[in-house]
């Protein structure tokens, strides 16, 4: 069976094989690399030549990038698919009005900036993305805990999955974290940055190899060994690492996706995951302006202060001399609360 | 204050009023009737001028009914207001694929309906549907059970309801079923049903008019007594019945929509939200055709036999003669197996 | 058809008919009022009575007000039914522990406390509480809102509603605000509020008796004229006002339990809500005591300042002189910033 | 650090490690290997010695294995940890009822029944229960989708994974399905079966050592190398295979809990998730045992028919000959009611 063949047939899609072990891939830079197949490439072209009427809500900077993939990571991707609603989409139902209204955008932005300050959080629910991204699994595990969202993902039941790994770049090695049991510390640096990349490409490659042959699989997608079965793609891909690259169609309410965005964009949120959330900020950017101005102020800027912390502000603004023994506040609470204030 | 003042400052809007007592109101056709006001159809005429430039799927049966409302019971209705995705998108999802795909229809077609018949829902949640609904209060109770999707409604602490009530089409007016704890049997005639339409006449027009009364506020929303504060809306409504209509936005996926469809567009659903459900139906086959046509074969039209019916219906194809007594299944159970068969 | 037989055959049940009409109602205690029918009464007794063995966690505080109505309102109250968890149960879950560990109650407290104010809510969603509730419709609209937790109402297409009505009591009969559209000014008073509470008291007893009337039913739920079918209950109940009774059952887990709380229990929120929310912030403390403090000092009374807000702080705290002009803050904003730290 | 001083500053656990790549593990009886480290069992044990007072429902059935690890695949479990409810809770519920009635156990399982028959599904949603489960990645990552669930994962990034792997026992090393694109055909045999494990085996073995290695961590958990800083933990996972074992607390209500069993007890599932919801089947039993029969004869054990599907049973039932041809179905889906009808 080729690969041609194989495309016909799958849930899912094949893509040219890459190769995770040579440093080419790593050192090029993103915009360059080749994330998409010619025939791949082509799809993606006609898509975006299309040019239908509609009498529903549109907004340009967004069909401007709609389907193209913007690159992520090594090997990853996110392309917005599909949209619903703009940001007078929002006071619209918050008005549950008619039509457009007659307010001026000086008052939507009003309205706008007021619901999400006052977690009025329902008239954001009434605008919908769908994106397709591509990602390794670990990130996938992680991102996938959003339950509110719709998603398909490509099934390596069904499908053979594709050659690709995330590896990262040497300057996101880096070592655990003294501090912080969830994070990370120091990049690594000489010889054991060396051995780990050599350790990971090596895996990646090797674990590889393995699935093709427990497939009985060569590289076109025929079979090696006439004599034998091939183990189920199902049991196949169990060997396989959590780096490996898998795809999925994702679609949120504009709510959910700022939920998603205000934890994942995130400097506690792991780096790889990071990366996606941040190129979905600034689709935020291009699709609704207003509310993502708001979300900056409001909640990816803003801070919220306990009870006993907000009382040392107010004792503090009142030219008390406070300090962490008549704060009230634990030694660790008191160390969060100078980092709020940006005194630490 | 008057009307169109009021109008620029609610979370909401106000409508002309109009007078549930009279008969002309149930009389006249439903298309002649007014559900509109002035302003409100200009809106919606304005929306519905509109032509945009979009790269997105685009159904021309569904942008045809865009905006418009279709009338539903006596003063409600169901307006599309936006949507997302086509029959193409369910399956370009399921494949998760880069482009519309060089798949024939046919096959679209038979993936769809593979998808349906085998429960593979998570294609369906990929495509999105926005209403603007008005609703009798006791209808909008029903329908907000179904938790999957999200909703914007009319404020009754924020504005004044409308003087809109619910009141049933003669041939609406049923007795209690006696079979059936939950049903309605034979339609009331006679001094009885004339005497429950005047009552619930008399009711709402009564329950609106100290509705007012408690607000201190006239038809045009002016104060009545210049002496009196009026009691706070949030309090006053509390005496208002629950035929009185709401509105809201509801924005659901195309696989929750089926679920509430197949729930509420069946004979064991009250009338009146019925009633909502099969103009859903309509804009569902407009939207997406094919998956209708499935909805209709695997869903609507499908019927569940359980383990012990299914044994039986195995014994009648082999020639048995079984009857409930040898059926293995309780009287209530052997009545519903017949009526699934068509025997009854 | 006697109430007896009716409660055997009812899904729902018939509590004894009580008068909303009468002062004695609201003025009497709300400890002595009469919540629960004789029969009522006893099943709870049984319930109280009851002593199994069980290896579950168990919370002895909780376990002493189990099945007791607790009132809210006038007819209205809170009974907690089941629950699953304790404070530790969410430091087993957060560490995916075997047992219940070594760990010092001080440490389990640091843990509950750093979760919370981090917000890594999973944990919390390992503690899920079940209530039974008796509230007015209007009040069951705004709860219902809240989508995450699982309900049971009483059917009013099954089964005949009590008459049982929520009248305000004199000093919650409050204006509506000139300030804020969508809450209440001062308390109304005089013949104003004598009015107000004749016309709320009088428009319940005659809608009641309406409904009675049109279900061709006495108050002893026999017919009242052996000629007439009566309409059908899913049609008689529309006549009937939104501060008519209901009740359900009513489980959430504990996440969804304080976010639910959070907006509740709020001086935002409506009176009538917040009177069911005080009473389970009791009944969060009994259950979860550490949980319950640490919601209390980073959720109720924690405040959240905007990135402008902040901004605006940390140059307060520097000792600058910062006033709307020079804050980049908006009247509106400025406002609720000197709310926030009680300067205004 | 040593492992006993690791167990007390995790959130999460550390194993004994055990060792893949034995023949010896897999060979064993289930019942027999160690599912349980010393201190585990020990943890066990504890929480299985308390007995406490409540007066909340209680099933004895299911307080026999509470805390148990009940074994499944070759390192996984599913242990009991906590549950709230019983058969009488939902008919409790489907009344809202104020005690437990005094309704007979037979009416009680009628009313079940009933509700199940009939898709009536919120009562199921008032019994909860809360199970530890030990589970391979790439199993994990299946049951994630089900979405309305609580769930708290051990986490890779806080802590360090153990050294156990899902390895396949021979009689589950199935080739690809020829027929089923997503499923599993014969066992394989001889040199192919021997070489797929042992690729498997060795995979794992050296995937673990590299984790470790690139972790600079010994089998205690020290320091391999002083020198070195040691890879996040973050990352040094993304070179492990999904057949790795995680563990999660997993928290869902009844109704849910059945619709994951109706489609991962089903043999369309993956033989490894199946594996799991076997053994909860058997939980279920034990927990709610009248709702366990309805499952299996209305759901479990129920077939759809397709509308065009029903009239050819009605048909067939009228004496007609019916062939594919005059059937109105496609060559699938009549391939499809043969098999329902138990004909192929």
């Amino acid at each position: 069976m080729d690969r041609s063949k194989q495309e016909k047939t799958a849930l899912g899609y094949s893509d040219e094989p890459s190769d995770p072990t040579t440093e080419q891939g790593a050192a090029s830079s993103l915009r360059a690399r080749k994330l998409l197949s010619e025939s791949q490439e082509q799809e993606v072209k006609e898509l975006r030549s299309n040019s239908f009427q509609t009498r529903r809500t549109t907004v340009a900077d967004l069909e401007e990038v709609l389907f193209e993939p913007i690159p992520v990571l090594d090997h990853g991707f996110v392309r917005v698919i599909d949209y619903m609603g703009d940001d007078a989409a929002i006071t619209q139902a918050a008005r549950v009005s008619y039509g457009r209204g007659t307010k001026k955008l000086r008052e939507d932005s009003g309205l706008i900036r007021y619901l999400l300050r006052h977690r009025h959080t329902t008239p954001f629910e009434m605008c919908e993305i769908k994106f397709h991204v591509k990602l390794p699994l670990f990130v996938a595990r992680q991102w996938i805990r959003h339950r509110t969202a719709n998603v398909n993902e490509y099934s390596a039941r069904y499908s053979v999955l594709d050659r690709e790994f995330y590896i990262p770049a040497p300057e996101h090695l880096a070592a655990q974290s003294a501090s912080n049991r969830q994070g990370r510390g120091e990049v690594l640096e000489g010889e054991e940055a060396a051995e780990v990349l050599e350790l990971l490409k090596r895996g990646a490659a090797r674990a590889y190899g393995e699935y093709e042959q427990m497939l009985n699989q060569d590289e076109e997608g025929n079979p090696r060994d006439a004599e034998r079965q091939g183990l189920a793609r199902e049991l196949a891909r169990i060997s396989l690492p959590v780096n490996i690259y898998t795809q999925w169609y994702w679609k949120v309410d504009l709510h959910n996706l700022m939920h998603f965005l205000s934890l994942r964009a995130d400097p506690h949120a792991q780096y790889e995951i990071r990366a996606y959330a941040d190129v979905m900020l600034d689709v935020l950017k291009r699709w609704v302006p207003i509310t993502y101005q708001a979300f900056e102020d409001y909640i990816a800027g803003a801070t919220n202060l306990s009870a006993p912390a907000l009382a040392v502000v107010k004792r503090m603004l009142a030219g008390e001399e406070v300090t962490q023994e008549n704060s009230n506040l634990s030694a660790r609470e008191w160390r969060e609360l100078l980092e709020q204030l940006g005194r630490s």
